[in-house]
């Protein structure tokens, strides 16, 4: 701290001439050398000559900009955070995974465009993150309480759901570009409602009422109630860990299809889904579990997920099952780790330890099985499947760079094609 | 200041070695222990052994986070503030006030969710707030130049117009969670224009000229020309405080009805209103005149206002008449008392005194009167009050918890029903 | 550094009693009056008795708000900016420039208010600016790579395309309120795509491939390989410079019309055009080059550009052909100096010297012709051409005043005139 600092400080400063003055001979502490040398660097805390001072009119403030911008007073009662991540997708497929009538679809556009702003007063917090793209949507604004500990916290607006491990891992550090399969025909994305929600080294638990989100299409979910518990009979110092957990949501509303896109990494527009989808009616109630389990050791990590899901009360057609499951694996040729965080019991971001970044190679296979036959659903793909293999390198704490390579097959032919290769690159900068 | 301070500071740096040289025995300063730990305390400005040092590469800054983050000059002459405010509201109403067909009307969302911007630069400053529900939109775009002094200051842009009180009152402030049937039915908005303020102790004035909001759905405002006079014959040290107002709007453009939702904190889609509504043309002149009153003794403070409108020029119709009034009263059971803002001539937040925050009781009484007797015109309610009780928990400076009860009458059965009750709750955080 | 430093700083501390014991007659230096003057002065880096301590937690950091909000690592390494531009604008204009019924158009808008943030983490930055008017857009969103050097930076995302001198400016500090004419017709705008671009004192290039815009309204835009070389001569240390360029872009995509406004300061509703559009097809291809000269000596500088565009591939009409040019001066008459900035090769702003802001006075002759004889275009005003003159005030280093007036002529007459006059305004406040 405290570092590059020289006697010329003192005798640069407007009061040079007197300081010579009393540095006299008969106060040897002030005459030697080293002395002085000892006073100037006490002096100078802040270091260059040119500048200036900052200080602050309340309470001591640490300020950081390790990833965007972030304010906090150092007695722990209040922060302010500002940040946001940007996620510039290439990404190009063929076969089956195409919908459109070329060769190979392709697409180069934003995933995610955020801003993000976070803090904390006293025992209350907020946060408040808003989409760029599509002319600007609500993500997350929601209010929390935390004054009863880490084990009782309570949300409160429109916030995660928190079910399954991968979609309730932040996406910007998900371990592929995009989640699996099962985890986006099952995720329940962001919704308005309350949540208590707490964890300590063994335990991470959430459960929580909520409705449709605030700029929601439609108003499709009317009510719906989700928990998820997760117990880590392993997690060590080093980051040796072991995760299991389980999950259900209750979804009333209304439900027209099951299914997820198999060309991950493309639009809606020209990429093919496996679907289930009603032909009449709507079904409307959703109820959905999964299994969840990982481990840590050492550079790799292991993750795996099983849901399964029916729809249910369509006055026109019958229940609608859909279930599927993922295992990935991921290994940090450079020898960092992921990070884990106990709050929300999923990985977190690699970082990187040395200049060059860290690199991870990845693989995951997942499967999602829409297969039903109830003469009033259209059934897309039925069973589909897909080998993923990934690169991804943490250039540094806040840039990371991503390619995806995705073999796919279906049961069920989509444009007279059982299979389709997906190619997808992203350049992330999270701040 | 000079606090949190170890010896091991200066033994800890790099050249540790050579100061334990230069402390020899030849040197009684040096080597007494309460002169070193003099110099350690001088030494350790910024504290902890591993905390970095905060310059700036120009004029001396000050930074505080007490609400959000505000970054300023130490001179004065430049400054950057960055909030919010997030306000989540959940609300039930019945009988009258509920338009729909159920018992019970209810809803939960965001009130308001804005990011706020503001500055200076030597005597110009900005605004820039931004609405992020309804798929954004700008609140406040303003330039001001405040070179004249405070009794001459020019904004220009979008801007509140300054009409009423409780209208002009921030509405992170408002003594309850929805402003009062004649505010809302006269209230005045965001406006796009020029106006020029000034204040001292005794006076604040506000005259203008505007048009419509840049993201207006339509432009129904052609012109409006606006002013408020305020003056505070008692104005003390001690908070004690008489205001006494008068305003007028003349404004020119197309005007359907007037009115204000009966169930204040439900959505327009389901809360009935008190309204008088064209059947035929519009008016498209607007004239409204405004009373207000307020004091403050210690913790308790009262307000009022009465309001007196009448749109004219309706080539189809008459003129249309509309009169409303409330009065508030508040008191901290805590002690603190609120603040009043001399520069916009309204009453501003509590700041809790104590960790458990300030406790405040309100009451008020309101009525909107839009009785009219012209066959062209479609009248709900006719007469519309409301008697509301409300306590406000001020959680900390930035966190404010609001609870409310109105009994609303109205003097023509709506879903033939005189009367309802509404129940209101807003968690809300301002940074 | 070393200022606002009072004795007291050592006796106004909590331990001001030891201290004065510790100040014994056995110790001189601790005794002399002078003595502990140095060492209060050595204390008190960050001055007044009530201010607070800002550290961080990380490397060493620099804070500014010269401009916004800036934060940066003293090592380089990570930055993080935060600002804006509002542009408030006021304009009035006249016969052939006014496609309205009245003598007169007018219009008092918001020409552009942004929210930008920008940052760097290593060898990567990024750059993310959001458009508050018109509901929200993205105006840029782009990832960069600097680790090859100032001469091979890549940029990928949103972004400008770097296409024409004038349009390559920052429109916080073009000359004029609006560009020319020209520049308008044959800008670029903003596109997703890849650029290569580098700078040294003498050269900069910039090549680049493009597709539309996130928020294009409609995909016009299918590809765009754009070029741009700049050579600068003369460039001396006290701003004496010669910039000579050249620039191309050829664009695949559906072209409807090409052509300017003409009453620049109006929106498109009610301000006529100098256009040729087609009323059968749309051309396919459309190529533009550019020759730009610029210099500068001393206060003063000027510029000029030539443009000249061919629409092609209509498989209804023909070819559509267009050109345009302007002459710009500008003279500061405070004695301050336009910037210029060499990674984009254009003029910068210029920064007020003293507290009275710095004055600027220009003069712009454009002109563009659009003339075709193919009877599947409609022309509109055939050649248009205007002279203006302008008087710019930079209040401050954030804070510009513009005022622009324009006679304007046209070859094909509009509304039954050949001439009109434009009044234009502009208060800008770029933080």
């Amino acid at each position: 701290m405290l570092r590059r600092c020289h006697i010329s400080v003192i005798n640069g400063n407007d009061n040079a001439g007197r300081h010579n003055h009393f540095c006299d001979r008969s106060n040897p502490a002030m005459t030697n050398p080293r002395a002085l040398a000892a006073l100037a660097t006490v002096a100078c805390l802040s270091a260059t000559a040119q500048a200036g001072v900052v200080t602050t009119d309340g309470a001591d403030i640490i300020v950081n900009t390790n990833s965007g911008l972030e304010v906090k007073t150092a007695d722990g009662e209040t922060s302010f955070k500002l940040g946001g991540r940007l996620q510039l997708d290439g990404s190009t497929w063929d076969g089956a995974t195409n919908k459109g009538s070329d060769d190979w679809g392709s697409d180069l556009w934003f995933r995610r465009a955020r801003i993000e702003l976070a803090g904390k007063s006293g025992d209350w917090g907020y946060e408040a993150a808003y989409n760029l793209v599509d002319s600007g949507s609500i993500q997350d604004a929601n209010i929390s309480y935390e004054g009863w500990g880490s084990m009782f916290r309570v949300v409160a607006g429109q916030q995660k759901e928190d079910f399954g491990m991968e979609d309730t891992q932040s996406s910007k550090w998900i371990t592929f570009i995009e989640r699996s399969m099962p985890t986006n025909a099952f995720e329940t994305g962001q919704s308005v409602g309350l949540k208590l929600t707490g964890a300590n080294d063994a335990l991470t638990y959430s459960v929580g009422v909520y409705r449709a989100a605030i700029d929601a299409d439609d108003n499709s979910l009317d009510e719906a109630w989700t928990g998820r518990f997760v117990y880590r009979p392993i997690l060590a110092d080093d980051g040796t860990l072991l995760h299991l957990g389980i999950g259900a949501t209750l979804r009333n509303g209304s439900f027209e299809a099951l299914g997820s896109r198999l060309a991950r990494g493309g639009e809606d527009g020209n990429a093919s889904k496996v679907q289930a989808a009603y032909t009449a009616g709507e079904a409307e109630e959703l109820l959905i579990y999964n299994f969840e389990a990982a481990g840590q050791l050492g550079s790799g990590h292991i993750a795996a997920e099983y849901f399964i899901a029916e729809a249910s009360d369509n006055e026109a057609a019958g229940d609608m099952d859909a279930e599927g499951f993922y295992v990935e694996l991921g290994y940090v040729l450079t020898g960092e780790q992921r990070g884990y965080k106990n709050a929300i019991a999923a990985f977190d971001k690699v970082k990187p330890a040395s200049a060059g970044g860290a690199w991870e190679l990845t693989a995951r296979y997942d499967q999602l099985d829409v297969d039903n036959d109830d003469p009033l659903m259209k059934i897309t793909g039925e069973v589909g499947s897909s080998y993923t293999v990934g690169l991804n390198w943490y250039a540094t704490q806040l840039v990371k760079i991503m390619a995806n390579y995705s073999y796919v097959e279906v049961d069920k032919e989509i444009n007279d094609q059982d299979d389709g290769n997906v190619f997808s690159m992203r350049a992330q900068y999270a701040f």
